[in-house]
């Protein structure tokens, strides 16, 4: 797949070569991994972020690109390259959906056909919300329960949160000033699916 | 004294360029700061690890030069080197001593007449443990309890610790194998003093 899409060189090591020894430095990024999946998933982000300086470090990177799915991630790893001065630049790319708006995901492989019909609700969500933020509604509550209401329609789904965050500092906001980041974990049977979009008059790049 | 030394240019920053905004990415390195003086300065080895991170990538440092007082700091930041995969290489330059043993250090000039003569005995006690060592003394109490006693004889002087520790993981040994660092914070009315000096049949970097 790397090859067709033009790479000439993939930099996949296993465990032991990025971890020969006990890790014992950590790089660990405060407040903007303590909302969202960071709720959830406590200890992930110090992984993400360390694994990521490490690889930047080794190849000498001086772009590396992240999916705007993983919107908390990227907050995360674009704060670590700012306050650590890593030399390179992140690129956010465009989220990549299915033809009926699911976000594409390793994941979406584990979902049974019930499931993966249901999954669509989370896409569809998210595209509601940005149509009440374009007619003019700014009330982040208003915004969640729109969007609960679309995801309560999936009997399989059990959110585990739904949530409106600045887009920088990943902290909850009532009100939407100029704009915004809609951001939901969803449970699905075993499978855990995440999306998001970006709440703003400009177009964002959340390919909804 | 840079220029005299034969430099061609100092990176010296304040603070408004380091931290232009609240850190929120920090390096902390677990196990090796939680001794010595990492015991009775929390949180300091987390800014050290950090600004270092920081100095090496914006300044794109092949080798960087730490001195070899501050053994605790070397160890922290050559684990960090290596854990991050950092693309330079750290050097352990000697201590360089006053002529009656004392390691140089801006602290110094913060000592009396009489707290200076007294903080020889730092550098006394830890040439006696390599001499004790040396002889074949292999016992960690029995090396400090001879560190402590030639301490004790300057009435200024309040140890905060006197310890033997792995070179590596500086956790505390009770046997030494082959190699210990031998090292200790003793304060100084206002003024804490460290040094510290391994404990090895080759010759260390500790200049006593």
């Amino acid at each position: 797949m790397c090859e067709d899409a033009g790479a000439d060189v993939i930099f996949a090591p296993d465990d032991s070569v990025l971890y020969p020894t006990p890790q014992r430095a950590w790089v660990t990024v405060e407040k903007l991994t303590d909302n969202l999946c960071g709720r959830f998933r406590p200890g992930h982000f110090r992984g993400v972020a360390t694994v990521c300086a490490k690889f930047f470090n080794i190849v000498g990177a001086d772009m590396a690109f992240f999916g705007q799915k993983d919107a908390q991630q990227v907050a995360v790893i674009r704060r670590m390259v700012t306050d650590l001065n890593l030399p390179l630049q992140i690129v956010t790319c465009p989220t990549v959906r299915e033809p009926d708006g699911l976000a594409m995901s390793s994941r979406n492989q584990y979902l049974s056909a019930e499931q993966r019909r249901q999954a669509v609700y989370l896409s569809s969500a998210l595209r509601e919300s940005k149509r009440l933020f374009t007619a003019g509604q700014r009330d982040a509550s208003i915004l969640i329960a729109a969007m609960r209401e679309i995801l309560s329609k999936g009997a399989l789904l059990q959110p585990e949160y739904v949530q409106i965050v600045d887009t920088d500092s990943l902290e909850d906001i009532e009100q939407i000033d100029k704009s915004a980041l809609a951001a939901m974990a969803v449970r699905c049977g075993q499978t855990r699916l995440i999306d998001n979009c970006i709440l703003d008059l400009r177009n964002g790049p959340d390919s909804l």
